[in-house]
């Protein structure tokens, strides 16, 4: 397709400069970009669909070369790549050496903040508009968030400050009544009411109209006066609006019709000048312009490659996700104690078949890990086995709450830590890689990693009806390499012990952890063709690390090497290394992790690649040690 | 004294069966011991003083055998331990072996949850509320939080849920305008209007004769209708309540004078029976009763043993916390672009004085540790170094956020880690022994962790003026056993090469980090007696760990002994013995840490003690390991 407005040049002026009927052309030009680039190279489509007019308005109104325009989570932020830049770039989204799928300052210079995890970007704005007013500028902040992750606690830990301080900028609500899946909490019935109680549609030609036509006459000292009335657009309304932001200190203005971009202007050009701290509430709907997605945005929140015309097709490939949900559903038949808790990833982490079967026994927390965690530290404490399921790169949030509240009581919940090692295209703020250390570091926890679906299962299996405390069970985002076929334990215990997963000699030991494991036997297969004869012993149990059968299995081998997908520091291999150290100085343990966690988006396989982690990798390192 | 009313064998029905004249009695014994247990133990004054009443409300409504009564933080707990059958152990309070300043579950029954960090009552409150539904009990659930803790955004995650899930439950809103320090934020502005505009004496006084004097008249079920209308109590009042607390789908009950108990009585019974989730907003005054500690409650937070008719004296003794204190205050003069971050602990971290000296640079955040660290780092990007100082095991909650918004970008922010290592008294809860685990895995980091006063003035000055991108600096509780000799370099990376401490020989090696130095050095001279002649060097720097120049330290010797004040998993030790293994398998590395962080209240001699890490221990384990 040709584009008659995008290109890599869009100015400010240009921006501000452009008529109604150019600012809708552009946003459909805008449209679709995003939905060829993501049905070409995957992404995030139904959020980047529903802000497109947001963006225009926002570049209309403020000079993103000088404001400062932060975007939570930064999924929504692709109408903003394309005018600010990056056009001609895009066709590289989330691929090795692209576009980033999420804000990186490293990739722009009007990227003011790199995101990824939700509910950051009030915190941050409040930063730079703190700065801001400490150096005497006069730049602009304007934070965007979904209702989605206003449910997370630090946004409101935010608010409360921002409401104290009262410095100058908005915080734009962009309430789409979802987070990935649909939005729970009280704060999403708050918004409903909110939408309901002041008719939303009204309020705004009210305001488009009586600002709209009267700001060149009346002139922005008096607009300015007038909305700096608490009540103003109350008065406009002729409503009560109900005052929850407002009681935090905020000046509350809205809701307005996201997707259209006057409205969104006349409320920007309004809100801008007052000031003061304003909450300034949107309703967009996510995958505006794209019926497939409009119809089901859950299923076009982050997508793989599709049919544009076709929209999505349902996957039915056996994944990790699929493998854990059809697990825990099944245990949950037979174990009436077993509760499942996710943090608005029902979906996601595939507790939705759970949900489903089991409403009951179901609970989604909103984007509030924390809570999430504490609230199956009180389930556990009467009685029940909570199954909390968050991928690893968001439960960092609970690590003090997984030792505070759970580990020190000794509680028996078990965490379903999806996402763990790399987890490809969405890059390096999404990168699995810590939590091996920072489970580990949690008192009597038991830490489990899997190889494969079967493997998977029986962890589950061991961490609810076996294990007493803390229980994880980490796995990776995709699909095995392994077949899938069940292997049955007589006894609980054989579960987790080491797997000699490959026996050629005992030159060398590869211990691993996890899914892992393929990328190992293959090293040790093509290293015996050079006539190094090694093992290779798999671990399922991580923490605490079995290091006597370990060591037991390595037999005559002294030399070894530990393999797994996540930081060095802290990790599995750091572990074996102290302990072996202690028990046995004869052994030698050199330990092969993620040396550089800042891998930047690309396939699982270029990741690990670049890690020095991949079969290849791993055979070349071995060598060069042995033989050298 | 004489005590009429506590002893240790309280029933449920004994304190519903007191007349208010008993209840009045039995609440001055409580003040009596409290103050006088406090005054020689030290502990948590203030806020034990201020929830008198409430505690024997609580117990004169629900019964504790039964219903579960969830305390935020627990520093207010000691009501409650002295009516549920712990009043003649209390004079252990917080001494090893004693009864534990905070609710713990291994020392009754009646504490359901452990607490000891802010804000997580709601969530286990839920939790249990939760659980009783699903297993059809009829307990009732109570949390009773401040409004201090209110700012964190774990309480705000569990009201969101709370509000949408509907459990039957009461969250007591215990406002005092406090955190530790006054309270920020715009909830504590709404809190304040509340309690204006809403005239809580008089309501209370009408709810008292309406309630108190038609209970028995109107009946049980009749109250229940009048309650479950949403307007009873702004009817009562006839006065509009702002509604933020019902906005997320709460009923809100106050506020009511939270030292009279009659009143309380009243308002528990009527809210007990709505069946659904109440917030009950309370007002009450820390140090209440106690004149020295009314006026200064700040003061009487947390105490050392005090003399009870003279109060609480100056504490002029130097300490790390008061060394940092100064030093980032003098610092601020010569760097204008130092900023201050609290995460509601300006006096506890000692940043008071900073705040005093240059108050539009010092911003208190709430008791919101993740917002403080994000919002640093949107100040971060803007230009400013933030020095955050929070402590060790309060840090925790914001790992997430350090690894997400300071470190993926390298943003230059200096984390004040005060509180890491053993805390003594306070107990598991409290002690930093995770900071170095979790700091180090994060990408980027420089970890700093000074042996003395004149080694943390100069590890700030590194981290504010020599170091790019996250810089911590950790450094323990109390005061240091050397004296204070500034100590001046020419070259700033001087400031953080590895020191040797004690040179007597190449038999072993111990290699420390921070405070622990006088233990290592110690222990070095005793085994010197011995004839095991060997070298203490304690680092500065402990992550990025400098190997290189440690190896080329430790001469001859093969064998070092890593000694560190924290948990094994991804420590000092760990790292050290991973890289050295690596480097030269001829060294062999022994790691002496924290195996059992849960070692309980005691000194803080007694707890590096039981963890093996006094001098005494060391020489024991070395002359061990060396002569078997």
């Amino acid at each position: 397709m040709d584009y008659k407005y995008l290109n890599d040049n869009i100015t400010p002026d240009y921006l501000k400069g452009l008529n109604s009927k150019d600012r809708a052309a552009l946003c459909a030009e805008l449209r679709e970009k995003i939905i060829s680039t993501v049905s070409t190279n995957g992404g995030h489509l139904a959020s980047n669909l529903g802000t497109v007019e947001l963006t225009v308005a926002l570049l209309s109104v403020f000079d993103y070369k000088k404001d400062k325009i932060v975007f939570d989570v930064g999924h929504q932020s692709y109408s903003y790549k394309l005018l600010t830049g990056r056009f001609s770039k895009f066709d590289t989204l989330r691929q090795k050496g692209g576009i980033s799928g999420f804000p990186r300052r490293s990739e722009s210079p009007y990227d003011v903040f790199d995101t990824g995890h939700s509910s950051t970007s009030i915190s941050a704005a409040v930063g730079m508009a703190r700065a801001r007013d400490l150096k005497g500028d006069d730049d602009y902040v304007v934070a965007i968030i979904g209702d989605g992750a206003m449910t997370g606690g630090l946004a409101y830990e935010a608010l409360n400050d921002l409401g104290h301080a009262g410095n100058k900028m908005t915080v734009i609500l962009n309430d789409n009544e979802m987070s990935i899946d649909k939005n729970v909490g009280g704060m999403s019935r708050y918004l409903k009411n909110l939408r309901i109680s002041s008719g939303y549609i009204s309020a705004k030609r009210n305001t488009e109209n009586f600002i709209g036509k009267n700001l060149p006459i009346i002139g922005k000292p008096l607009v300015k006066l007038i909305m700096s009335v608490k009540n103003f657009f109350r008065f406009l309304v002729n409503k009560q609006v109900p005052s929850m932001f407002e009681d935090l200190g905020l000046l509350y203005y809205g809701p307005i019709d996201g997707h259209d971009t006057q409205a969104l202007i006349n409320a920007l050009n309004a809100v801008k000048d007052l000031g003061k701290p304003v909450l300034l509430h949107i309703c967009t709907k996510k995958g505006k312009g794209y019926s497939f997605a409009e119809q089901n945005p859950s299923d076009y929140h982050g997508v793989g490659p599709f049919d544009k015309d076709k929209g999505v097709a349902s996957a039915n490939k056996l994944t990790y996700t699929s493998a854990f949900s059809g697990a825990v559903t099944d245990l949950a038949a037979k174990n009436k104690n077993i509760v499942a808790i996710s943090a608005a990833m029902a979906q996601g982490t595939g507790l939705d078949r759970f949900a489903h079967k089991y409403p009951d026994r179901f609970f989604d927390c909103g984007i509030a890990e924390e809570h999430a965690v504490t609230m199956a530290a009180g389930m556990a404490v009467s009685g029940f086995t909570p199954v909390v399921a968050i991928y690893s790169s968001f439960l960092q949030r609970a690590y003090d709450q997984i030792i505070h509240d759970v580990s020190f009581m000794n509680n028996h919940v078990v965490f379903a830590v999806d996402r763990s090692g790399f987890v490809g295209n969405d890059g390096h703020t999404h990168n699995g890689l810590y939590d091996i250390t920072y489970l580990n570091s949690v008192p009597g926890m038991t830490l489990l990693s899997p190889r494969d679906y079967s493997d998977l299962r029986n962890c589950l299996d061991y961490a609810v009806n076996v294990c007493e405390g803390p229980c994880a069970v980490r796995y990776p985002r995709g699909s095995s390499v392994f077949e899938d076929s069940p292997v049955l334990y007589e006894q609980k215990e054989d579960l987790i012990k080491p797997h000699m997963s490959e026996d050629n000699g005992e030159d060398f030991v590869i211990v691993s952890c996890g899914t892992i494991a393929h990328e190992c036997d293959e090293a040790v297969k093509e290293l015996k063709n050079k006539g190094l004869k090694g093992k290779h012993i798999n671990l399922t149990l991580v923490s605490p690390i079995p290091v006597k059968q370990i060591l037991d299995m390595c037999g005559k081998a002294r030399k070894i090497y530990t393999v797994e997908e996540g930081v060095i520091s802290g990790g599995m291999g750091e572990a074996l290394c102290g302990l072996v150290s202690a028990y046995d100085p004869s052994y030698n343990v050199r330990v092969f992790a993620v040396e550089n966690p800042m891998i930047r988006a690309g396939s699982v396989k270029q990741q690990l690649e670049e890690a020095g982690l991949d079969a290849a990798s791993l055979r070349r390192r071995i060598s060069e040690d042995l033989l050298t």
